[in-house]
């Protein structure tokens, strides 16, 4: 038997599990999930003979070690700040390890060490990141590989509802972290290049400054930028590009929707309200509304943001049960942002039956021959019920793969890294198709924003 | 001899000294001025013979306390964060201690031992903190001894240009700290209490969100919210008043085009631009607009901002020359709102004659045997020139006066403090008359923002 322990058995763990656990018999694995709670981990094993649940606290360093030395490779499923501890003793144990998170500063400095061990430290092996390093390398290799020169790179991903549950105005329900819903765009300006020149979106004019989207089958999206999308140039090697862009993706009217939190100052992280706990819905929102001895709540709400009487803005904010005196706060030294969340709680829980969706846009224009070309590529998956979701899916069966791929030593190159190499993003993208994770190509005339200029008179751009 | 120690020879220090050495004979002082640039302290001295001149540097330990030891009093015009050093020492060789600043946390820490030592340690006793608050506790004082009920306090103070010197379409220049002017308002929602109900605005909306002013003689301002007027509550004893806001007085107009550059995302101090020293002021206002292959720059300012031709805030760009593209930047690692700066300062910097002017308005709104009045209470002082600016009187004249004061037994009160107690505020308002520096009262009904509603049916404010 081989070895696996995972660490974390949260959401995005249950089809990580499901995928190992359904291959543990032909290829001889066993599991040791290990969690806070005995209860989520059981649940996970559900009784298979070959997984073993563990009540498990990532700071008992005696049980951490135990556990690491046992296993043959370790996939991190905790929150992004704990990975140092575990990578520390997968080091000290020479143990390969897995984690769909953000390469830190910490777990890079182990680089150099990892190689020394040859050992496999692979990161961003999730959706976002992961699928989306993926599915963007095997079409920038491609390019290069005819010749082909990059121009644009644009990449977008969103977790949306299926079509089948989307029933409210906003087109979308969380189907993730609520709070980074709440805080998306936050922490300084949106920064990116287009045709060569650099371009930078305050956060308040972030969701004002969107791109529509339109995927074959399921109709219209929109993107907004995301915070930072030129550190892809030095990871994808796309330095001399000109536009480079990432963003995420949302339902049409989504966008200018959310800015209207923006706009009031809803979405503020930074100070708590006086009384948060008593005031109700409707003092909440006048808390951002200029005083009036008489006008209407409602009448300044439509004024501060320029609601006219037939615009679907205002819709979507009565459907929230904003403007509600009798519903009550009811959190304690609350910022504007967890009030939002807790009001947009109300209304976007997914209900019992809903299904979440995950959609992927890229675009690459490029130079071959002298012909300017373009390849959209896009991906749809829909969740099966609320457990196996779109988004454990995609987050959880790429960290799957790549673990048996290491143990069964095709993925061969050690280190600290991304899967960007063709050893890994291959066989995974390959095996995803047939859990429906599948991205569909065409190509087509360079679209990109400027066809007939590029890199020529940019004085006006 | 009285011995007095004046750290820093700045701006803020000429009327300072020229009070202080104008009454050294009559009154037997001897000054010592210290500062970083002997040359500075030496301008300052300007040869009197009941002045010394020293090149003086507050982390030279031994220099320090040699000096404040000599003293009777001392008085440090350094910035903010270096008053402590001093009034450690002040401390230890038991000196009372003058400042302009606003108290730190290390300097309240001090109180228990300034008391204990009958030291007065006295801050906030400039401009504003300074004079708004002496103007202010006079008359809420005089409210509160006929028996009065304070129902509203608004405060509002601006450093302006003076009329004489007011030549540009944005009727603005710098006369004090650039920098503080592009930062005005970030760092979190300006809040305040209006009619009972507590307000928040966030930044990208506090320019837009004014109230207007009238001064006699000197026609309309606007003002805009100060980043948190409550703390006024506790320190004037205002803890039940409906009404509380602060605000920052600008000509009217100033603040609607100043929202041009916070909409556009330029006052961000957040982050850093790429290639900052080599782009145009042009290039600098592109970063922030949509990328178009054909429309100019300005169009699109336009576009961005709704801007009508015929709208006298595009003037007011023009003006700043922002959208030439042969002026260079020129500073390198530099945030937009440096850029910014650097762009206004081409415009905005005083011209040899040009004067300054300091505005302060308070209303004070409040019930007497059931009456409800209010006094409006108004300030204006224009400066001498570009060394006895407004700004240097009044932020100066008060620490003189008070420096004297403490050294004549006429403020006693011991311990770290601010100027809320007659014996300051009352001999200290009637010499800055002497010095231009004069309050106008009006008493009129009260208007406040809801007079017929006070307390009572709150439900739609």
């Amino acid at each position: 038997m081989r070895h696996i322990l995972i660490i974390g058995a949260g959401r995005s763990a249950s089809s990580l599990i499901q995928y190992l656990l359904s291959k543990s018999e032909e290829e001889q694995l066993h599991l040791t999930i290990g969690d806070l709670s005995l209860e989520l981990a059981e649940k996970k094993t559900a009784n298979h003979p070959n997984a073993t649940a563990l009540a498990f606290d990532i700071f008992d360093e005696n049980q951490r070690q135990t556990e690491i030395q046992k296993a043959d490779v370790v996939i991190s499923m905790l929150p992004a700040h704990l990975h140092f501890e575990v990578a520390k003793d997968c080091l000290k144990y020479k143990k390969h390890m897995v984690t769909a998170s953000y390469i830190s500063e910490a777990i890079q400095s182990l680089d150099a060490e990892a190689k020394a061990n040859n050992l496999i430290f692979m990161n961003e092996i999730g959706l976002d990141p992961g699928i989306d390093h993926m599915s963007a390398m095997k079409i920038i290799d491609e390019i290069r590989e005819q010749g082909g020169k990059m121009l644009l790179f644009e990449s977008f991903c969103g977790g949306l509802v299926a079509p089948e549950s989307d029933n409210n105005l906003w087109n979308y329900k969380f189907t993730w972290a609520p709070r980074n819903v709440v805080l998306a765009g936050q922490g300084g300006a949106a920064k990116f290049i287009q045709e060569g020149t650099y371009k930078y979106i305050p956060y308040h004019k972030l969701f004002r400054r969107t791109e529509f989207l339109e995927v074959e089958g399921y109709g219209k999206f929109e993107g907004y930028a995301n915070r930072d999308s030129l550190k892809y140039r030095e990871i994808y090697g796309l330095e001399d590009i000109l536009t480079l862009y990432r963003g995420t993706i949302r339902r049409v009217g989504y966008s200018r929707a959310w800015n209207m939190f923006v706009q009031l100052g809803m979405t503020d992280d930074t100070y708590l309200i006086d009384n948060s706990e008593t005031i109700s819905y409707r003092e909440f929102i006048n808390l951002f509304l200029p005083y009036h001895p008489t006008d209407s709540i409602e009448l300044k709400t439509r004024l501060s943001l320029g609601i006219e009487q037939d615009d679907i803005m205002w819709d979507k904010l009565v459907e929230l049960d904003i403007f509600n005196e009798n519903k009550i706060v009811g959190l304690k030294n609350a910022t504007p942002a967890q009030i939002l969340e807790k009001i947009l709680n109300d209304s976007w829980t997914l209900e019992k039956d809903d299904k979440d969706m995950i959609v992927m846009y890229h675009k690459f224009g490029y130079e071959l021959n002298g012909e300017q070309k373009q390849i959209d590529s896009k991906m749809v998956c829909i969740g099966e019920d609320q457990t196996y979701t779109a988004m454990a899916k995609t987050v959880g069966l790429p960290v799957a793969m790549a673990t048996l791929l290491i143990l069964n030593g095709k993925i061969t190159t050690p280190g600290v890294q991304l899967p960007l190499n063709k050893e890994v993003y291959l066989p995974i993208l390959k095996e995803l198709e047939e859990f429906g994770v599948r991205f569909h190509e065409k190509t087509m005339p360079y679209v990109g924003y400027n066809p007939d200029k590029i890199g020529a008179n940019l004085k006006y751009s």
